[in-house]
């Protein structure tokens, strides 16, 4: 794994559990936003987890779903979106900036997930190239980027439009010359496939959900692109490892000493998502994971100092014992 | 009060209750620290709470206490301050700005808290100056200041340390023309008494917390300066009110729809500190204050949006209901 630098700042060690900002920072900033990517870094969290798609006009843009959630999205009049959620890859990038994604509403289950999230308008959906562009500025020297792809369920098997998507991401990163400081992220293990044909110069992390624990409320696109994981005929991260992957990034509560054992044991690095509860942190650091993908960066390093650990080598220096 | 524009910027109004960071966002991000307030500004809460005492060459600085806290202060070498805690009156700016206070210490009760609070390294005690020079960018322009000034009880009666204090603060105002953006604050009506003497171009906040509710963690400064409430002879918004006041600051607990009432009948403005937990936040609304002084920004600005209330009215166009 020496030709991918990037994995080192994914890499735990004794003493030294890595941090991924959700989204930015879910819990405390509008996600996928400039604004929320800005305050994870500022925060000393410089690897940061995000979802790319395509709108109509072929622009790699970062927003979660393949339809923008109404519960985060309002029009230019200040109403919140209504009735059947718009979808992104329908409208050019122009239409998409049309919208205000700077806050939740809190009248919706989604919303009401996340009580601390500031509330900030005149917000837009940033595109890929936007962000990657920040990783070129002095204050953004450090980013990582766990960059996912999102397949349309619409378009499972579709390898056209899987390559078009992974074109204009890996287009993206290869413009600003950030190869190496980027990992491709995804739940489709076919699209990760056409990202080792198109991008074998990118390390690979393979997003996993076991059909045992049940969804997690707002994650809606893993289940329809996922393999079959009782199909697999073997334990899913020899199954990641055999695909070619460098990282395997399981569900929280999937997660087992046992099977970030056997992980390790393949070469690869492990990172969970989406762990928010200070109980699961603790859980998931014992069971050794590399890294922790989390809405709550604060919360993650705070446990991390408790338990004499640190995130990056930095704060290695900035903490004594 | 029409001589003191910036009171429209903490008086509520139907539909309208305002929102005050509290030492920034302490809740979010490490206290009376220039990351602290650009955060709170970018989440669109533009008015600020925050402390100020001098060093012992007199330089105003940002910072809550007399005394540095070990629970958030690091030396050069990482270790966490230990012992007798430093006094900032004893130690000019330099050996001030050698210490971290970018983080709490989570093996303390303080650091305890605080556990979302994120945690930074290399972040520096701020001068007052520093803090203002940023209401004079473009980012900054909407910013106002409700500007504590600590009372050492050490000098308490000092009128000449009370004159200094207050002097210093004052002359970094007006020095850049903050005169209208800025209200002085403090639990100290002596002090207030003398910022009444020697700026009378600025309103003044009395901050209150009643005898009957016992002082909440952390905060030390404000039994030996208040005055005893029980010789007052009348009550509390009245005196703040015959002293000259614009604003009563109230501690969160101590508020009732009767004083409020009371003292908008007296012309005053009311504030109150410190709400941090949803149903309190849902109380001192229902009881009719103009501004909620907070720790958790964000959550604040959900709680009004639930009740169909915002802080601004640059908010109230972006959120139709």
């Amino acid at each position: 794994m020496m030709q991918f630098p990037q994995l080192n700042g994914f890499r735990g060690a004794p003493g030294l559990v890595r941090l991924i900002g959700h989204r930015g920072a879910r819990g405390v900033m509008p996600e996928n936003t400039l604004e929320g990517f800005e305050f994870t870094v500022r925060s000393g969290v410089v690897a940061l987890e995000f979802d790319v798609v395509l709108t109509q006009d072929h622009v790699p843009v970062v927003t979660h779903n393949h339809h923008l959630l109404n519960a985060a999205t309002r029009g230019a009049d200040g109403r919140w979106l209504e009735g059947e959620e718009l979808k992104v890859s329908e409208m050019p990038l122009s239409q998409l900036q049309s919208y205000d994604v700077g806050g939740l509403d809190g009248r919706t289950v989604y919303g009401q997930r996340f009580p601390d999230q500031v509330f900030m308008s005149g917000i837009r959906v940033p595109t890929l190239g936007d962000l990657l562009d920040t990783a070129l500025t002095p204050q953004g020297a450090e980013m990582l980027f766990l960059l996912e792809m999102k397949s349309d369920p619409e378009f499972a098997g579709d390898n056209l439009a899987a390559e078009t998507l992974v074109s204009e991401a890996v287009n993206a990163v290869r413009a600003r010359g950030l190869e190496q400081r980027t990992v491709l992220h995804s739940f489709d293990w076919n699209l990760l496939e056409v990202c080792g044909r198109i991008a074998p110069d990118m390390p690979r992390s393979f997003l996993t959900k076991l059909p045992e624990n049940a969804g997690e409320l707002g994650e809606d696109s893993s289940r329809s692109v996922a393999p079959d994981f009782a199909s697999l005929g073997m334990p899913v991260p020899q199954a990641v490892a055999e695909a070619g992957g460098q990282m395997w990034c399981p569900f929280y509560a999937d997660v087992t000493p046992e099977s970030v054992a056997q992980a390790h044991e393949l070469g690869l690095l492990v990172s969970t998502w989406t762990v928010n509860e200070v109980d699961d942190m603790h859980r998931v650091i014992e069971a050794g994971v590399d890294g922790i993908v989390t809405d709550y960066p604060g919360r993650a390093q705070r446990v991390l100092l408790e338990r004499g650990l640190v995130w990056s080598e930095d704060v290695a220096q900035m903490v004594a014992e």
